[in-house]
């Protein structure tokens, strides 16, 4: 058996402890996996004296995780502070700097910076793997890259946000509101004091990015992605979901057509017949459309110790083995520079809610405005029963039609003084 | 980039044409991926002059594989020939004793042979692979291998038969018998003209032993498999099944717990919480449960000239990097040679289907036999309106029991007078 591969892990909360525990508690399985033993000869995190659970007094320690980026003795960085800037870039940058690999689980950083520490670990013959930054236990960035390597992928879409997941998933069962559960969910501790980057879609557009490169060899463009997230989901929503056979999902979905790059995030109403629709609380699912393959799912936790730590060790597995896959699949020079698809011009079918005064001729006026723009109904829900504020709420769903013409009706319909409020538009995805 | 890696074909049937044109059409992508190109220097099948849709005579042509595996210009072989001995073995066995790696996509050759070909190729320092050999376009071996590598795994299950998995969603959707719905897939090319690999779950065994070595890292060791097809599911079993909250599966599936090897092949009742319930038709899907990443699901098209095609060229592309990982994950000498999981040990609820004469004291009798084995009964089912026979359908479900406790029960039902038939009993799966 050659050498061991040593690694300094640099972050020791939730994810930095189950790396721990994998590899001290598998170490034999791994070894052999990997054809060497992997062994952590640093680490280093804010607080040296946190309760871990973990004996970590037999490792050295790091202050400064960046001179441990330093250090002669290490072979790999596992990156594990998060954040696109400040000191895990840094150290990232150090890492490659002094000839290590990376591992990593920080979807903002390689969002943000993946191109050039691509481009730089490259150069210099080292690698960068990040499987955990996208979909927590699901392999999926192996998966892509390795398992389907042969085809030419056609969309890859998937619910990559556990906390988001997780909040439509109580508003589904308990038809509750969006602020009652996210409240909850704070408190449990499954979203953050500041929930911004998960509710708003950020975190999911993070990933879909690096989603999108591997699956199609473009370069990473997070800056293209149209953005939407789940704070305007109600249990009006909720609730016409399901009687249409749907469920509300925050989706990522990417696809290349021609050169043209689409990238968006945003609520979609999910096909009960859609294996996605079936993911309920924290889990992840990706869909892969390959031009061989056609459509595989890929289903698994997203987040947490033990999901994550697997993807970091598999990670580390994969360096200690001595693979040289590029870090997107493609060599970073080989990623086509892709024109992102013109807004608005994806062709679907879409459901509406719009909420009205309760007076004559509303829909009729509403209507009419769609039908300006050729854009045909399929099913109109109204129910009886005023609220508070005497608004009613009008449901739509919609033929095919172009996104486009849509979001141009919408705005009309907005304008309408009989319209309450803004009007919700949410995909209809069948699969 | 380095210099080709040379490929020879053996087998053109649908997948080999499948792997041409995958090779001819996404060339560039897959040569980026690899880090080099990937070239058909040799193909061989039975007959030279069939019609295949795609133009070979622009390869070398062998009459005899056999020798196109002695070619000194081929660094590859990849056999689609099939069958676990014969020519498929005799090529397998010459590639390897010539140098020559091997990808293949045959189960048989894989389940039978997979131990001593994984040693002769592991000493020489050459690579098996045999990702497209289990569930087609999911590239379930790799995920094991590569994206879980962190994980001891506890157990693996799936649906790995796209034709059981066929007749069995057709049964249910049209309420026929087996042999109505066997006739019909035959007809319709889904199933063979002797369907016995199939439908008495030969194959899903096959493709589980693979399944259990990589995951569990013990020898593969086909016959320790207990298996039953789904010849006697009848469209009572599937209707109640739905009436229960589940639907009727064909699953492999293996565990492992200190030292002891449980592999099974039956028809089992899924719970329609679990994923699993909704794969239907030709798709196959597998749930791994790992230490560390815990439950996760891949789906995809189980067969046919794309996906198997993707698995095939994905595995060459592995091969063309330069990887070396083992053929079952870890190295032949490493493997364990467990022990079978005592037949009867497993701890289960089941589904009991017995066909009763119509008379007074049957139920009794039968529950009596169930209660001496300390089987609790947690469902009883009967409906009225006897058939030609005179026979009524009896349903029990149990609760969680020693499956040795169940047989003994069963054998002494079966020899009740009024019992008219061999009890059906199906495991119930809830995730």
């Amino acid at each position: 058996m050659s050498k061991a591969l040593k690694i300094g892990i640099a972050g020791l909360g939730t994810v930095g402890r189950g790396v721990v525990k994998a590899l001290e508690q598998n170490k034999d399985l791994i070894a052999a996996r990997a054809g060497r033993a992997i062994e952590i000869a640093g680490i280093s995190a804010r607080s040296r004296h946190t309760d871990r659970g973990v004996d970590l007094s037999v490792y050295r320690w790091y202050d400064n995780p960046v001179d441990m980026a330093e250090a002669s003795d290490i072979d790999v960085v596992v990156e594990l502070i998060g954040g696109s800037d400040g000191i895990a870039k840094a150290l990232a940058e150090t890492a490659l700097h002094n000839d290590k690999s990376l591992v990593t689980a920080n979807k903002a950083l390689i969002a943000h910076h993946g191109m050039a520490l691509a481009a730089t670990a490259e150069e210099k013959g080292l690698v960068i793997r990040l499987d955990a930054a996208v979909a927590g236990g699901i392999p999926i960035i192996k998966t892509i890259s390795d398992g389907l390597a042969a085809n030419r992928c056609k969309s890859v879409m998937g619910i990559l946000n556990g906390t988001c997941n997780y909040i439509l998933t109580q508003m589904e069962k308990s038809g509750r509101a969006f602020e009652d559960v996210l409240a909850e969910a704070q408190a449990l501790g499954y979203a953050e004091a500041d929930p911004s980057f998960d509710v708003d879609g950020i975190d999911t557009a993070h990933k879909l990015s690096i989603l999108a490169a591997v699956s199609f060899g473009t370069a990473v463009d997070f800056n293209a992605i149209a953005i939407e997230g789940i704070r305007r989901i109600t249990p009006v929503d909720i609730r016409y979901a399901d009687e249409l056979g749907y469920r509300i999902k925050l989706l990522g979905v990417a696809s290349y057509n021609n050169g043209h790059l689409d990238q968006r995030v945003a609520p979609c109403m999910v096909a009960k017949t859609s294996a996605l629709a079936w993911v309920n609380d924290v889990f992840n699912a990706v869909v892969v459309d390959g031009d061989f393959v056609e459509k595989t799912v890929y289903e698994g936790r997203g987040a947490g110790e033990g999901p994550t730590a697997s993807a970091v060790v598999a990670d580390l597995v994969d360096v200690a083995r001595g693979n040289r896959t590029p870090v997107f699949s493609v060599p970073v020079k080989a990623l086509a520079k892709a024109d992102s698809a013109s807004q608005g011009s994806l062709k679907a079918s879409f459901y509406l809610h719009v909420r009205v005064a309760d007076e004559p001729g509303v829909i009729a006026s509403i209507t009419e405005l769609l039908s300006e723009q050729k854009i045909s109904i399929e099913n109109l829900l109204q129910r009886g029963g005023g609220s508070a504020d005497g608004g009613i709420d009008v449901i739509f769903t919609t033929h095919e039609t172009e996104e486009g013409r849509l979001r141009t009706a919408l705005d009309r319909v907005a304008s309408l003084r009989t319209v309450l409020d803004k009007p919700t538009a949410l995909q209809l995805v069948k699969g």
